[in-house]
């Protein structure tokens, strides 16, 4: 990583974390020694709120307490999408409910999920990840999510905008061969996979 | 209904009721001056009894409390199936989890449903039915459930096997042309729709 730097090469640091703020997760990593500032993590939540901007949605949030400030800039009035994260101890009836009334109640529902994980372990066991809620309200509304987050193209295109570079002067490194190389590559980035981290 | 009675004719009552028992259900209609007793009421829940008991089945049920009743002779010790259905209240955070549990944790999961519907309405707003919480947990541990009640084919199968009458003597009388009388020929029998009820 010290190399990279010192090479001059830009860099980004590309996380599906949505339970933390970008904040969190660099304190986290900055206490572990790395090198490492908020304005190189490309994460879920901020690839969604440059979307939101873009084409002026306002979004209703079910996502994590400790990420919503990544929303703050964003208009929330009146919404006319719906945002799903890991919204872990949010995930209540009342909430699910409320997020699916404002998607069944508009003309064209957009859903944009953070991420479409399946199921993550934690240290009381595994727990249902986003992919699942998600799927729950595109059954119940009839719609397709929008994915923010590796593997989606999206995501890798809005780190290499973030950068200023194009995608054939671009590598992606990474421990997971479906979410960091596949997801690069089909953006036509080259990709590195590194046999540390959850590699097996 | 009374001259079907009156002629000798058999008779189900098929309903796809999973937030009471048959008991409570029926003392509705009997409030309303339809003579009809539970034995001749068919409904998800008993309908999933008999497949549990036929395949040695134990449920982790979440359900609505108010149906828990129906299960009261089933083995629940020891669970290696799932059983849902609209637990309304009962679809915490915490419940969801743990059915998820349940099922990941079995060789091969099975997940039986009571219904697959996408949503009803309740005078309090629109409520996510227990379809998309059936495909919550069908992504998070790729499987597919067993749908039990209309339209399923064991389901009618479920009505004529009470009745010991062979499809092709049985006719089904219903609203709905999907869930009543194309669940109904799909299974052999012959199916008339009327034009009351929720039919528009």
């Amino acid at each position: 990583l010290n190399r990279i730097k010192a090479s001059g090469l830009k860099l980004r640091f590309c996380t599906n974390e949505t339970q933390a703020t970008r904040e969190k997760f660099v304190k986290k990593l900055q206490g572990m020694g790395f090198d490492i500032s908020v304005a190189e993590v490309t994460a879920p939540a901020p690839a969604a709120c440059r979307i939101l901007k873009e084409r002026s949605l306002r979004p209703h949030l079910l996502v994590h307490n400790d990420l919503v400030p990544e929303f703050a800039e964003i208009d929330k009035a009146n919404p006319n999408c719906v945002v799903i994260g890991d919204a872990a101890e949010n995930f209540t009836y009342a909430n699910l409910n409320e997020a699916f009334r404002v998607l069944i109640g508009m003309e064209k529902p957009v859903l944009i999920s953070l991420g479409r994980g399946r199921y993550y372990k934690e240290t009381d066991g595994l727990k249902l990840d986003v992919g699942a809620y998600m799927k729950a309200l595109e059954y119940a509304c009839d719609v397709q999510a929008e994915v923010v987050g590796k593997p989606a193209k999206a995501f890798f295109e809005s780190a290499l905008a973030e950068m200023g570079v194009p995608p054939q002067e671009a590598i992606m490194i990474g421990d997971d061969i479906v979410n960091d190389v596949g997801g690069a590559q089909r953006c036509g980035m080259r990709a590195l996979q590194v046999r540390t981290g959850k590699y097996r």
